[in-house]
């Protein structure tokens, strides 16, 4: 498979990236109780997490997608708010001691080491709860029918066989070549860690690429594009991370993560096949919109875009 | 105000908690994914607190306030099981060491005693994912606009202005006789427990009321009478849980409960007055019902029924 050309982001998702962004770094500040009212602990700790450098690439692909279809980004802003929501309530948690045991996040000290970590729980369990509250908002453009069925895909893909099944995986396979011993498992290592990653962040991510173009009233055809889109992109995006903690712990122990021992696509394949997997991932998702044309310039430039970011 | 007679509970509320109590745990059972699906450890925890001995008391309020209302108590299945299954999530995160640190719940260990803390943390985090999946699952019966009303109340009632706020001063007031030191929060520690309960217990007993009966199409002047039932039900639940911890720390020290320092009714009123108080909400929440005549009678033994509850 050829692979694709690691461009720089272009001029036109730059500018793309820099207003969508400002529209929903507005919306999430909105969308967000503020820390004087009761109770202001928590309400800090919910901002502290959420307003802390984030790519916002789950918002991204909810615009980006709902616009690719011929829908209005405003209508879309409720449930990329809200994807962007969940994925900050998973990183509070996943930190936790019992978890990850990460001191620090983005160079700064993780959500349970500012504020402890009950608050900690509870402010990824009030994310949690926000976001489903918000993903109810788009009934008033989208209808109520679809709003529901967003809301029915991303529950299920953050669940037992989406994002939280991933991180039990992941988790559960600490330190161990396969994770056989679960039974029901891949024997190869290779498969185990595909699977581990499609749950544990393609999921999420190809909800959010599907929900932007549900709410925009999208066909099934273009529907069983992105999906598959989603799913490669998702999948292109967790190597790059694998391989970017990776070249982050080697150059300085930063302390940022606690990957040794998992099953990670470096740890199974090597840095250099990862790579060369992260493009023909790449490469995927793009070949699945080549009859869209210029409505999918966007997103094939977000998928590019991956390949090449250094955070 | 009069106190109503704490009577046992009637033979038609045994026989209704029997079988819509059979229908709740089937429905669980099934919204359950399988321990021998991947990942089996996660759902054996999940089971494992779910299927605990509770006493389903959110769901018998979803179907007995559906069946007030003229619903079939099978449409509203799907949410009684939600509720259900937020509830349990809610007990799991409490019971963290960094939380309650309770050893024991309902005589058995608790989710992270058995399963360690990272699994109960997922654990949590899964079943409230499920829970709004199946909050979605009434969109057929009730039609999705009624299922989205009832999906944005109950993710306000878990939020920071209900159980997590709730459970976020619960903590912060720990060992305070008040919790002026939070600012905006009532000088008077009478106000403030009862502002604790209120969203720590009352908001999603209210929202399961509420739930129910906006699926079987209730009028705005039901929904009304059932808010004011649900709110008042939902104190006089939680005063009674107080007064049966507070009794079961004095005779045993379990360590089931690690209340001590707590803001409790019974260490702000004393349990004598706590028990009055019990009474009066719940003739509050009688009362509300009173021109529902014969179609309300469940609704009321299940009120009466929490003021005789030994566990």
């Amino acid at each position: 498979m050829a692979m694709p050309d690691p461009v720089a982001p272009t001029v036109d998702l730059r500018s793309y990236l820099a207003s969508r962004g400002r529209m929903v770094e507005e919306a999430l500040d909105a969308a967000l109780p503020g820390t004087d009212a009761l109770p202001g602990p928590l309400h800090t700790a919910m901002r502290y997490s959420l307003f802390a450098g984030g790519k916002r690439l789950r918002p991204m692909l909810v615009l980006a997608s709902a616009e690719a279809t011929g829908g209005d980004p405003a209508d879309a802003l409720p449930t990329a708010c809200a994807v962007e929501i969940i994925h900050t309530y998973s990183l509070i948690h996943d930190d936790l001691p019992s978890m990850d045991d990460s001191p620090l996040r983005r160079g700064r000290p993780t959500c349970h080491v500012a504020f402890g970590e009950a608050i900690a729980v509870l402010a990824g369990d009030a994310l949690h709860a926000l976001a489903f509250e918000l993903l109810t908002k788009t009934a008033k453009t989208a209808g109520p029918a679809w709003t529901l069925q967003v809301i029915e895909e991303i529950a299920g893909a953050i669940g037992t066989r989406g994002m939280v099944g991933g991180q039990v995986l992941d988790l559960l396979g600490e330190g161990r070549p396969s994770l056989a011993h679960l039974g029901r498992w891949p024997a190869d290592a290779r498969e185990g860690v595909h699977t581990i990653h499609r749950w544990k962040t393609a999921a999420l991510i190809r909800a959010s690429v599907r929900a932007g173009a549900i709410l925009a009233g999208a066909s099934p055809v273009q529907l069983r594009d992105l999906s598959i889109y989603g799913e490669h992109l998702g999948l292109a995006f967790q190597i790059i991370d694998d391989i970017l903690d990776e070249a982050a712990e080697t150059t300085a122990g930063t302390g940022e993560r606690a990957d040794a021992g998992k099953l990670t696509f470096p740890s199974v394949f090597g840095v250099e096949r990862s790579r060369a997997l992260a493009g023909e991932e790449t490469e995927r998702a793009i070949a699945a919109l080549q009859g869209w044309g210029p409505s999918a310039a966007i997103l094939n430039d977000l998928a590019r875009a991956q390949l090449v970011r250094e955070a």
